[in-house]
């Protein structure tokens, strides 16, 4: 799993720090991209990355700020002029429905994919046999939404060697093994096959929160994560005025990952007024949860599966 | 007068053109932007150039296509951000004003400059003392606008040495004499104030067109302009696509440019498949027309006031 940081700065570009936009490669699951927010200039960032439009599944959008929305038009016709073909779903607040159907319409956008747009509600919005995904309302000037990914745990590797020593070659008793069935074997003996399948590969957890001021839903959906993506608009030095903005300061995000019990904090969504001195942010968060990044245009977190629980 | 070519690619960016938009900065008129179309990425272009957006004051959108208009709302809501608190006058083909008011309502962006958006109607859509505008319809598969800048003619300087050997020094005269008024000296003499001034210094007039196949209207607003800004989407070899889809080629530009006797064409609005290869179409242009330019982000074009007549 590749987080691509498309843009890290708020409310107005700057030079440094486009506006929101983060995608996700899934490289297990054929490469396809999920995005969360998509800023004017997404689809600009995307072609300075190795992320290809044709493979975006689905666009989760935060919250209906300007610097979280405006690609959106833009980026949607030209997935269809490069040759997307594949459905695309667009997860965002009530009203995103009407805004993307307005800008397409009225500029004669045709899609040439089907293109889906859900307007959200708290609570699990998608689920496959992969991952799920959970939204809950953040505290922000507008309604603003965090999302929890969880991916599902993987079943435990085949143990061949184990097999090989009972004389049981690959062949399709190995599938009845990983299913944990009991099996009798052509000597007669019974087996138990969950004895040689390795232990369940716990699936990784997400979590990547819209703009908010501290609040109880970040924890919530942050909890046991192996990566926390949280705004830090400002330092703590100014804390009075990011709460009153609904924002956090590196210090605010550093004791959710803290409180949530997370594995690795991301700070993102960094005020202008930080250029040059953002490794302070870091600096800031670090003091209390000593596992932070601060994000920047163009960085690429991986985080891989882990082997075994 | 200079022309800031902000974004100079066709329906979707590149890594070398962010789609269209155009900064004119008016030198004579402290530094006054006027600004025509206004694609996804035209905020963070600016911000590589020496444009300011507190000095803008009039965005003309030629047409509704998304590649001239989507970065319009986060241009709008960043001109604010910045402290821009001057007047701000959109003029847009029917529908822009209904599209800038649901993306600055959705996203509860705040404007504090007052914003006046004008649909467009042919004719003169805008004068005052230093200049006038006048937009007709082109031919594309959508309205379509051009638009032709006429700068007033300036009066004659002062013929001071000629003036001085009258005897006439500096002072309130001066400015009877720039009247052109008959004025009698202390000598008792009659001078024609017409004598002491020099040949009026006739207005630049621009020419720029939105996307269009080759019609009357452009050579209307082009003849005899000092500049014409002219779309170039395709190159000859794709003529008969290039007007199906409502496009000109370099050709037909160069044609439009002779016809309409103009002193410059540049080229602008260039396909993406062009890329490495763009002055093909200048060369191809510069065949009807010699005096063509091909534009490419960044380029800066200056075009000064004639000294005189």
């Amino acid at each position: 799993m590749e987080f691509h940081f498309l843009g890290t700065g708020a409310g107005v570009p700057s030079t440094k720090r486009n506006v929101s936009s983060l995608a996700i490669r899934f490289l297990q699951c054929n490469g396809s991209v999920w995005m969360v927010d998509c800023g004017e200039g997404t689809q600009q960032q995307i072609l300075r990355s190795s992320i290809k439009l044709s493979k975006l599944e689905k666009i989760f959008i935060t919250h209906l700020h300007g610097d979280h929305i405006f690609g959106l038009p833009g980026l949607l016709g030209s997935r269809s002029f490069q040759g997307g073909i594949t459905p695309l779903t667009i997860y965002g607040p009530k009203g995103i429905k009407a805004y993307i159907e307005q800008c397409l319409s009225l500029s004669n956008t045709t899609l040439l994919y089907p293109l889906s747009v859900v307007e959200l509600e708290e609570g699990i919005i998608f689920e496959d046999k992969h991952y799920s995904v959970q939204c809950l309302l953040l505290e922000h000037v507008m309604p603003s939404y965090g999302f929890r990914i969880e991916e599902k745990a993987q079943s435990g590797e085949l143990l061949v060697d184990k097999l090989k020593e009972k004389g049981i070659t690959p062949g399709p008793l190995y599938k009845k093994v990983k299913a944990k069935e009991k099996i009798q074997l052509s000597t007669g003996e019974w087996i138990d096959g969950a004895e040689f399948v390795g232990p369940e590969v716990p699936g990784r957890i997400v979590t990547i929160l819209g703009d908010t001021k501290p609040c109880e839903a970040a924890v919530k959906l942050a909890v046991n994560a192996d990566v926390l993506i949280h705004e830090a608009t400002f330092s703590i030095e100014n804390q009075e005025m990011a709460h009153q903005y609904g924002h956090s300061t590196a210090y605010d995000a550093a004791k959710i990952a803290r409180n949530a019990k997370v594995k690795t904090l991301i700070l993102n969504h960094i005020s202008a007024r930080y250029e040059g001195k953002s490794h302070l942010l870091e600096t800031e968060a670090c003091e209390v949860f000593p596992n932070t990044y601060i994000a920047h245009d163009s960085y690429i977190h991986t985080l891989l599966r882990s082997k075994s629980s």
